[in-house]
């Protein structure tokens, strides 16, 4: 079956020097990222405290014109939709964990004028989500459990990346954890085109190199699915 | 009756630039400072979501002297007691509204080896604190409602620094909340010495020159209580 789907970069400013954000992200912006990965989190949902709307706005006035994935580890993803929105998000992707009212969070995102993403944890079975995938536009497999960066890859989660990809060739399929050169192959295989990548790539000193490789390495799954139809 | 505080400046970093966080921080410094109010919210204590102890720990590899004032505008002040002490704080300001164990935060703020401060709400009346002020290292009366930079400084709030500072002549008494050259003469006559100002200082052209200005007008009502003994 043909692949319909383009492979994006995500880096993942996690791990980054969050002191100097706008020249972190300027950094991989300029080492060939596709988008921004911004991880939020607010100590309820996960037991770690990152940034919130404030600082994506200061962000935004500095990097005007790159995609940010808002990554929104928060125990209650209705409350900042519209700051978020009004900060320069593009996508809002929250967790489905984190709400029992799934199509109305979709519906607010899209009100709000970004696009909406769906985590999944680990522990959740990705038919969870599948009620909701032709509302969404992203589904975001978590690939080690949400909170921390540089976790190992958890090679498990790949059987649902393989349903998603089975039932949606178009889908954006985005994972998250532990992704760098020795694991993208897995992802890659699996069907997933964005590509979360936290700490191998800002914590290398040749970033554009990281990006490459896990590019060429997403693409060349993408080439064989299409040559399979 | 004499005075025996001094006068400190801590600029509060809300209105800044986040994305250049380090920079900023470095120009009030340079400025005069005496040291940084950091203002942490979770979403949960305050409808607002800034940063959190990553954001810290990233701030004080740039940023090694300066003294970090971390107000907590947090749910759960134990839960950040340890990361924030790893990160590098100094002080861990929490609020007397979020917690019923008041005398336990103090106990493990001070066991990580941080100054121990307490925050009250506009509302709270400030009896409420005055069994845990001996065992702390430092009162924060509030002048605005916590949550957001930039609100209108609450002239009322004052009676409640002039009671402490009847009680207490060498207490550390810092307010927070619309102070800046028009309303610094309040807050000092009423016996404060710890200067919290944030839109003032960070959208100044000259930082220098309202630095000076309000510890001008805090050293004058020392000095006048020094007189009058």
């Amino acid at each position: 079956m043909p692949a319909h789907y383009e492979c994006m970069i995500g880096p993942s400013i996690l791990n980054s020097d969050l002191s100097v954000l706008a020249d972190e992200c300027q950094r991989v912006l300029d080492s060939g990222a596709d988008y921004l990965h911004l991880d939020v989190m607010d100590g309820h949902f996960v037991p770690n405290l990152t940034f919130g709307h404030p600082v994506v706005q200061c962000l935004r006035k500095k990097i005007q014109t790159a995609f940010f994935d808002m990554h929104m580890m928060v125990a209650d993803p209705e409350k900042w939709i519209q700051p978020m929105a009004d900060a320069g998000a593009n996508q809002y992707t929250f967790h489905i964990e984190a709400t029992d009212k799934p199509k109305d969070v979709i519906r607010l995102i899209k009100e709000a004028g970004m696009k909406a993403g769906i985590g999944v944890k680990p522990k959740t079975p990705i038919d969870v989500v599948l009620p909701y995938v032709e509302e969404a536009d992203m589904i975001l497999v978590m690939t080690v459990e949400p909170g921390f960066g540089g976790q190992k890859f958890m090679e498990d989660m790949m059987p649902k990346v393989e349903k998603l990809r089975s039932m949606y060739q178009s889908l954006d399929i985005e994972v998250d954890g532990g992704l760098g050169p020795a694991t993208i192959d897995m992802a890659a295989k699996a069907g997933a085109n964005m590509i979360v990548s936290g700490s191998a790539i800002m914590k290398s000193d040749n970033q554009r190199q990281v990006i490459n490789t896990l590019r060429t390495s997403v693409n060349e799954h993408i080439q064989r699915a299409n040559l399979n139809r």
